[in-house]
């Protein structure tokens, strides 16, 4: 058995924060297929997991983590990686987590799941635009703090960085245009470049469509 | 000077996790008034105090600070007081204060904004009703947590309840009611009931409605 295992699946970003962390630290890990689109995150049995039923979950030893942030917090410790080099890196590593956590991958992940994971004809129209167009501000300030910049904070990769790009590789549409962004284009292609990166479905098994169960 | 300033108004839940951190902790510490629904918040001048053109900002000598989440566990820190009892309960703490704003404070701020602070015929009904439903979700598993413990994490207040109350006390409608959720009532009370605790309009000034500038 893999020294950490983690709970996930393939469309989920911020899964992907947590498996990607993992990867580039050069972790031992496996994943764990959650069953999302047959409805295993919100059974009584993943509730035991975690009572917010959502995953990213992870485990190693007799810890049990979830939230993304939380997760990249106790790799940063245990591995000393992507953790920034001083209290003020880590300071404004973790207000980017918590900007990505409050204005985008919340937005972003529900977007993109309104605008393809739900039949046609019970899409929401209005909201779907409603949120489109509060995203567009959040495109914004992460592609004004990428001008000039090559990371998120500081000179190098951190968990910033891992945390902002979670929804951000999926070929999915959710009315994110990488060309309309062009400092954002530039970074993603940046940390695609870093040694040992993987896109999310070369690190986690899909759940969709769902099968027959 | 107070040794800490905060930018801030009474409406914003966000802001008030931070005053009410920085309040129950004994800190000496001044508002400063952000005319929010004059645009405040949007203008160059406070992008160039915050680039996500939010509140709070917290100022302690030569550190500035944004996201509420930064801002308390700054004021753990500082003060040593909040932040649980060991590295597990600290953790546990911030995956609370994640959830909290990835899906409590964060749709419960929009929806509330809504329904309240712009024009009843420019309101998105369908985008209102979709926010809602979602954070009945987010109720769910704070009342769920809440059945059987006191506080959030722990046997004691900490930044986890200050973070997730931070919505739940305002008067204005956005389809939370106390009544639903036994639990939650309760829990608020309690926090309530802290020495020193204040209500958010008696901690910070509103800004709505808007004054002619």
């Amino acid at each position: 058995m893999a020294e950490y295992q983690l709970y996930c699946f393939g469309e989920s970003g911020n899964a992907y924060k947590a498996a990607l962390t993992l990867e580039l630290s050069g972790c031992d890990w496996d994943p764990i297929f959650v069953d999302y689109f047959n409805g295993e995150a919100r059974s009584e049995a993943f509730h035991q997991i975690n009572e917010m039923g959502e995953v990213p979950v992870m485990v190693h030893g007799d810890t049990t983590l979830s939230q993304s942030g939380v997760i990249q917090d106790y790799l940063i410790e245990q591995t000393g990686k992507f953790g920034g080099t001083s209290p003020k890196e880590r300071r404004e590593i973790w207000r980017w987590v918590l900007f990505d956590n409050h204005k985008l991958s919340s937005q972003a992940g529900v977007t993109r799941f309104l605008m393809n994971f739900i039949p046609e004809d019970k899409r929401p129209t209005e909201a779907i635009a409603f949120l489109q167009a509060r995203l567009q501000s959040a495109y914004k300030t992460l592609n004004n703090h990428l001008t000039g910049r090559e990371w998120m904070v500081g000179d190098a990769l951190s968990v910033a960085d891992i945390s902002c790009c979670g929804y951000l590789y999926y070929p999915e549409e959710f009315g994110f245009n990488r060309a309309d962004w062009p400092e954002i284009d530039a970074w993603l292609d940046r940390i695609a470049a870093t040694p040992g990166w993987k896109h999310p479905y070369d690190l986690m098994k899909p759940a969709y469509p769902p099968q027959k169960s």
